[in-house]
């Protein structure tokens, strides 16, 4: 099964730093090879990394065409398969034109928080959403100290934030990606 | 809640690497970090990192003593919280010890694969178990290529492979412990 109208996008830019400012992070090369692999596993159409600054654009580039034409396709061809699906792109707003434009249909903005608030749109709930609906769905994962609250405001749906079992909840980005798709898309 | 029966173990050794050869992989920073704070949110009792190569004990140490007792304590405390349950042995067996010795309860081995065979646990089978039984489970994830098969098969527990909305699962084991955690002890 391929959910073919989803979509993830990592922010680097509006975000939290620990200080409450609102900065541009930057890209980890871990975040683009965990999230790849698990945006792929599950199925999703396109991993879209989110920064405005160029210099981050060839890195991340140059990465990317390490795994897909250089060393690294005869050294891990899974590893290429993943890396197909990333796409990197100056602001949200350019990954929902880029969405909108190719498929045609238009974009529902999901975002995600490690802090509970008013108005949370649930797991199951969103499943059942994206399951009915052929539209678009654009996961948005933060990083640095999470998501500005301008792109919250402006969004479709707040996703609830991943509980586990205990009050400590600094999963990291790419934990918090994973069992997100898990928990939309696993199969049991 | 705390499942203080349940404890972590990520495998450098006996592990495969892509040739299907024994080997002892290197650990990496990354994963201290993102399985800490992981078993941390989902109340596991201990994360052991497994590796016969006692120059990665010292790196290891010296990363937790950073968040522990270094500059990271106040740059992020809650890292501490994560670093404050990770530990570093030499074999399985020792781990085994550790935890038989400190709780006085026997220690049940959990494996996981990436691939499907025989006899396999449900994640759901795996979850009652563990809650109905005050014995300890440890769950143990593999680097490199994957588990070597003597110790899945010295073990009692093979989990099912974690399966995506895809044929298509290279996860990093960062991600499928993050998954495998949600899915035994995640609430929603």
């Amino acid at each position: 099964m391929n959910i073919d109208n989803v979509y993830i996008a990592l922010l680097h830019h509006p975000v939290y730093n620990k200080r409450g400012d609102i900065v541009t992070t930057a890209v980890t090369n871990m975040d683009i090879h965990d999230i790849s692999r698990a945006a792929r596993s599950y199925g999703v159409k396109c991993f879209y990394i989110v920064t405005p600054i160029e210099k981050q654009h060839q890195f991340v580039k140059r990465i990317i065409r390490h795994w897909q034409k250089g060393y690294g396709v005869a050294y891990n061809p899974s590893r290429k398969k993943a890396f197909d699906i990333v796409d990197i792109k100056s602001s949200l707003e350019d990954v929902v034109e880029d969405i909108s434009g190719k498929s045609g249909r238009s974009v529902h903005l999901v975002t995600t928080s490690a802090t509970s608030r008013g108005c949370l749109t649930t797991y199951e709930d969103l499943k059942k959403v994206i399951m009915e609906d052929r539209e678009n769905y654009l996961l948005v994962f933060g990083t640095g100290w999470g998501i500005a609250e301008e792109v919250i405001k402006g969004a479709d749906f707040l996703l609830e934030p991943i509980r586990g079992s205990t009050d400590y909840n600094h999963l990291s980005v790419r934990s918090a990606v994973s069992i997100s798709l898990d928990r939309l898309f696993g199969r049991r």
